[in-house]
């Protein structure tokens, strides 16, 4: 337990502006990066605090489906999976197509176990007894929060962030990072009592840190403008699951002292989400835990499949997006049961159900003939132990689809991560452009990072990614002692 | 005409420092973008001064093949070859996967025949006679100057700078961007009597530009650290076809006053380069100009093809890189003819001379026999009008690979263009990341700009976008008026 509170001063930033607050730690972003920082910073005895621009904590790590991919883990050794961290960290590498950065790929994938424990030993979050084979994985290594939500994740993280009395603070929003006349970092401009997105609302602070900042400020799946100069095609016909506040403004602050963007242009759309929802809503999880594991996706003009259901992301959104097709996935009453947000989901009509493939394919306007074709190939392939057409990676006891009644949804990609970011080096430390060496005083994790995923990031691969990045953040930002942090203040 | 000297004056930096000397327009880079740019900016009446960090002017182009697409150009009317800017754009955005941005690939379509013509009428350039068809243009579209060199562009450029008395300073490198507290470009911190790639050298000196500044500091494919962050696999056993000075600090100001880096990871490597000298060499035109499109390319340990030789350098480089194969072009003594290097590549033992097939494979340890199937089949393939195996466009009045003696070079990847960069519109403006409007006073044209190339640029599309959006940004640079421009020095 450290004393979070902040000391008032009589020091000046480098342009002559009183500093209105000092802390050691400034971590700016309360998702899952920004907290687990705030909570390893404080550890190391750090006077932390977390800036969140929102009105509540936990942006996108709240809204998210709370999986986490770990290789190696209790669950794998109990159901007799076999994994590694070798295995995940080259399925990683698959998927980015080589343009990973090796070495932070491989300690996510190292770390992953770890941070599990951590999760579940420090923080009490509990997790469901079954693992998830998500697509581009080798081998179902995903676990999933009791209450299938990120929340499951944040809510122990903010327990303990105020158990370690750090603050909190909402309607905080970063408008500038104050580097001293050598470019280190001494602390954070921000605007408080800010009322997003109104750029003009708040009162501007001056926040002194004096070991380090860590941007933990997610990605800009929402920043319309950044996301089409990097990806045209993704304007704002096109829908993001993200929540309204991922718009990018801690990566700019970074660009501006010299931070070194990595890919920007690999931007993530989620093949799973319903057309008939906004947003993440309650459809992703249904087809991600049933749809594609349990059942297939079709082209509904065709009733043919056209990809494997649980390749990685981009091949199956560069299938739905150049074919041009409407994807329907079907799974039956069996595949099913491995639905968490059914009822939601038929509450809201995003999933509808059938009693039977002709009552289906008549409502879609599937033709018939192609549809009872797919299944009883799709079927049969099972029997032979292997998806024969596309080399789907099959879940353990997959039954055929043919139990009625049949459930299905309509699906369109919608924007969801950017791969890209600012680079960090494996201590978490934000590299500088000049020289490629740590900018003094400035650490990073979590979306707002590049390099990790290369071209396309594994479902559940976020999480892992924040915790880790997040933890190796805190801590370093905590152990740093900048030159003015031996002067008494 | 105009009077380009230096002004002296007392006026002050924002930061308090002295101006050394005084302009209007400040063009960084003497390639073909910056003397584009400093031609056009003068002829409004601007004092214009061209920097040039390097001992010699004229940078990558220089030393490029002097290659330009045209569509709809008199050589493809006089020869009966059908083109469009639609034609050429559509190229364009084949190649660059749909990343392109449209307005700015459009541009450099549609003025692609304005801007032959300013290169013949008004500074004398040379040109071939005949026209080249380079990987994926749909049609012969592609000049070549009467050297095969860029420098028949560049010193034509030179020669009117000099006409022009617009000083063309070597030795001259950017440090920084100097901005007053607005985030307006006020001028340039530069390195006067800089000796590459010593950063120490020469003395530092500020320099206002009343109008504005044109960065056109070409791409980064010499730096292999920040080539290497944003695709870790071009590390330094990867040789690139470029200059040594094409190191990115002018991408790396630009960022720093808060310009959007575009497409940074789509890094192009050239498939026609020799594994039998470094760097561009006298090998790539060979290729380029005879191997390609006249002969094939085969795998020397299989002997068979395994890439249509005029696809798009990204297909072609991923081809030759992940099949992992030593690739070697071969050409007969008819398509030799095409070859405006061929005696310097002999020479230097880059090109080999063979009697025969046999002499050959045996040289490079082809299987023979496999070899001659490969050569069959692709010769039917031409009496059938069409490349059956990998659909390569065929020129025309094309003969069978026949007749001895056989020209052969051995291939390699080299890294060779950035299609990333920073972000500018239709007027070369450079956009900033916080409101994506122009950055007052900053204009940017050339390898340093991305997005217009997309995923991957065409061969011989690099010049003309240089001299399009050089062309523009001079221009545009010379008609503005800051707010400092209208108070007298």
């Amino acid at each position: 337990m450290t004393d979070s509170g902040p000391d008032r001063c009589n020091s000046m930033t480098y342009d002559d502006q009183p500093w209105d607050q000092e802390y050691d730690v400034v971590v700016i972003g309360s998702g899952f990066a920004g907290l687990a920082a705030a909570i390893e910073a404080a550890q190391t005895g750090a006077r932390t605090v977390v800036l969140e621009k929102m009105r509540i904590p936990g942006g996108n790590s709240a809204i998210s489906g709370g999986l986490i991919a770990v290789a190696g883990s209790p669950l794998q050794h109990h159901k007799g999976i076999e994994d590694s961290p070798e295995l995940m960290f080259n399925d990683m590498l698959k998927a980015g197509m080589g343009l990973n950065h090796p070495e932070l790929a491989r300690l996510v994938a190292e770390q992953s176990g770890d941070v599990l424990r951590w999760t579940i030993e420090k923080l009490g979050v509990e997790y469901q007894d079954s693992l998830n084979h998500l697509g581009g994985h080798s081998v179902p290594r995903t676990y999933i929060t009791a209450t299938s939500t990120g929340s499951g994740i944040i809510q122990p993280l903010l327990a303990e962030c105020h158990k370690m009395a750090i603050p909190v603070q909402m309607k905080s929003q970063l408008t500038r990072l104050i580097t001293d006349q050598r470019g280190h970092i001494q602390g954070v401009e921000i605007r408080d009592n800010y009322l997003f997105p109104n750029s003009d609302s708040g009162n501007v602070q001056r926040l002194r840190a004096h070991r380090g900042v860590v941007l933990a400020t997610g990605g800009f799946s929402r920043d319309i403008l950044l996301r089409t100069s990097q990806d045209p095609r993704l304007g704002e016909n096109i829908d993001s699951t993200n929540h309204v506040g991922a718009t990018g403004e801690g990566l700019s602050s970074a660009l501006q002292v010299g931070a070194i963007p990595v890919h920007l242009s690999w931007i993530q759309l989620g093949p799973w989400a319903s057309l008939d929802e906004k947003g993440w809503g309650v459809g992703s999880m249904f087809t991600l835990l049933a749809g594609f594991p349990y059942g297939i996706m079709v082209d509904s003009s065709s009733g043919k499949r056209f990809v494997n259901e649980l390749s990685d992301r981009k091949l199956r959104t560069d299938a739905m997006l150049m074919k041009n097709i409407t994807p329907v996935a079907i799974v039956d009453s069996e595949g099913v049961k491995n639905a968490s947000t059914l009822d939601k989901c038929l509450k809201r009509g995003v999933v509808k159900k059938f009693n039977s493939l002709e009552e289906l394919a008549a409502f879609y306007t599937i033709p018939l003939p192609q549809l009872h074709q797919t299944l009883e190939r799709y079927n049969l392939s099972l029997s032979h132990g292997r998806d024969i057409e596309f080399g789907k990676p099959l879940v353990k006891d997959l039954k055929p689809i043919a139990k009625p009644p049949f459930y299905a949804i309509r699906l369109l990609p919608k924007v969801h991560h950017c791969m890209g970011g600012i680079q960090i080096n494996s201590h978490a430390q934000v590299l500088s452009i000049h020289d490629h060496q740590p900018i003094p005083g400035l650490f990073a994790a979590g979306e707002v990072t590049g390099g990790i995923h290369g071209a396309s990031r594994l479902g559940s691969n976020a999480i892992v990614d924040c915790l880790v990045f997040g933890r190796i953040a805190g801590k370093n930002a905590g152990a740093a002692r900048s030159d003015a942090a031996m002067k008494p203040c």
